[in-house]
């Protein structure tokens, strides 16, 4: 961690684009049905007989990740999930991938065999295809922009704009896990700028730090959807903070909410980071952002089915657009859900 | 051209992405059929029927273009033609795009409207809706990544793959012009930076100077062929020379070919550029790149058919790999053609 790898040695420009291209390509057989032809000419070739749904998102160094700690096999993981994750958001599944990088020539050959092996890795484990992309030089940051493609029939699609008054809302895993994981590695980049010697022992932290380094997209509850055989009225993935998502889920569903403090799963490493740090853990789920879990919402029926999961939690209910977005608290005071969230410490407000 | 804009006052922070992205919505509705829902979900969703081709390309602030003398309307229209070029080159029609940009906050939301007024002409224009994306920030340079959706029929698709001995090589329009216009470009920037207050007279440059900054992606060449009933046995766009693009085709169909250097078009504006510059025209077509026209291969049959055709040039013929690729000069000689091009002055080896 944080040291400097100066052990790699081939430039990238010893390679060229094509050479790049062609070691890429290698590295990432073809394996769905869906994809007729990858890398290699104008354009890739695919066929979804249902519905295909899109999505794209742009990693920017010193924006989304700051390489003095994170590793580049992580990185290249990362940048799939966040994509895959909308995937799934719109209850898909993910099929290709297209993946560009502008990359500086401060990057070896190596460097970027170590993203392309992360993206490789993300790749099988979900098993998608990466079917295209471009690779350029940056005379700056390293730049990651993943487009996903995947597939769903149009009766299971869920949008951000079906919820209905008296649903369910329902989140999977837990939340604040990467924002606590983020303070953890900012605080040891601080620490070793003062000590470069410094080892530092992240085990007591390894699960919040994992879900800031390596999250996971929630194929699993895609796929336990459909065993339920559960269509979400809506959903959407927290990749900002579940205040902010929320409001996204009720603004596009014309719908108010109801959101119960004590529901909200924490991890107890998470609630303990939260405590060393004086966080408000309610703040760290509402704001922290980047947990890649699913939030949607289903019809009351479903409720036997869900309420004891252990990969699922009831936080709240839908109401109607007049009464809003609130919080109950703990407390079992009612306050108004922001887009900054709510927060006990007017302090913390730009979390 | 090359004036700092200083009127534009309204900074990015104060919208937000939301706020930008909703801006951005407005001016976009949808219009292709296969487009069912666009901007404003956790992922787009379309249906194509037929096969969807795939293509996503990535430009960089410094590498790609030189916002001194590109104007962001342009570039956000460039941007555009570059991955609808790729779409083109496999026989099919572009339909939907998405669009990431990574912007620093030096440029103020006017900047932005201007990229995005560029994207939504190309879209018009040429009948693709933007279906997605991501704004975000950037410390340092503009970059945009874009990717393109088409659709076509299975035995419509032009793979580089599929060229045959004896097929006839055809070129859409005319080479250099991309090339020489940024040599047009770059000088006047040189000049301006000794004198601020000099104002180029571009007028007599016009073509070349429009073919590098607004170029045209040929969705009428793929009409035309449709029109005239022809599925080009391989095709490929030239993005990067003829020379090269000559190449990958040869090489993935396992061909060699024949190119006649007197039968390669170049707009009479651009050998006078060349006459100015110095430069051999030759190499400007093999090697200058960006001028985005179609290159393919067609059977001999369809001679007639193309052979006086206006916006067509057969510039040579495919024979067996163990020929090789060679470029037939004016005085008859036989050149083996590299990935660099052929040239006749060794100092322009980098062109």
């Amino acid at each position: 961690m944080f040291e400097e790898k100066k052990s790699s040695t081939t430039p990238l420009s010893s390679l060229g684009e094509f050479g790049l291209i062609e070691k890429i390509k290698e590295g990432f057989p073809i394996a769905q049905a869906s994809s007729k032809v990858g890398i290699g000419d104008d354009a890739a070739v695919v066929h979804h007989p249902d519905q295909t749904v899109v999505s794209t998102d742009m990693l920017v160094e010193g924006v989304h990740f700051d390489l003095s700690y994170v590793p580049l096999k992580h990185l290249g993981y990362k940048a799939v999930m966040v994509n895959l994750s909308d995937i799934y958001a719109m209850n898909a599944h993910p099929t290709q991938i297209t993946v560009s990088i502008a990359v500086s020539n401060r990057f070896p050959l190596e460097a970027i065999e170590e993203l392309y092996a992360g993206i490789g890795h993300a790749c099988t484990r979900y098993k998608v295809d990466l079917v295209g992309g471009d690779t350029t030089s940056s005379q700056t940051g390293l730049v990651i922009s993943v487009t996903a493609m995947g597939s769903v029939k149009k009766e299971k699609i869920s949008y951000r704009s079906g919820a209905k008054e008296n649903d369910l809302i329902v989140l999977s895993g837990d939340l604040g896990g990467a924002y606590t994981g983020l303070q953890i590695l900012e605080r040891e980049k601080a620490v070793y700028k003062v000590n470069p010697q410094s080892q530092p022992d992240l085990s007591t932290y390894a699960y919040a730090v994992e879900r800031q380094l390596k999250p996971e997209a929630r194929k699993d509850i895609v796929e336990l959807l459909e065993e339920l055989k559960i269509v979400p009225t809506s959903m959407i993935d927290v990749s900002d903070g579940l205040s902010s998502e929320l409001l996204h889920l009720s603004k596009a569903s014309k719908v108010g909410c109801q959101l119960y403090e004590d529901k909200i799963p924490i991890d107890p490493q998470v609630l303990a980071i939260c405590k060393e740090f004086t966080i408000n853990n309610t703040t760290a789920a509402l704001n922290g952002g980047e947990d890649y879990e699913l939030l949607f919402t289903v019809d009351q029926s479903h409720f036997e089915a869900i309420k004891n999961h252990p990969l699922l939690s009831i936080i709240g209910h839908i109401t109607d657009q007049a009464s809003g977005c609130n919080l109950v608290t703990g407390l079992g005071q009612q306050i108004e859900l922001t887009a900054q969230g709510w927060t006990s410490h007017p302090e913390e407000e730009e979390l």
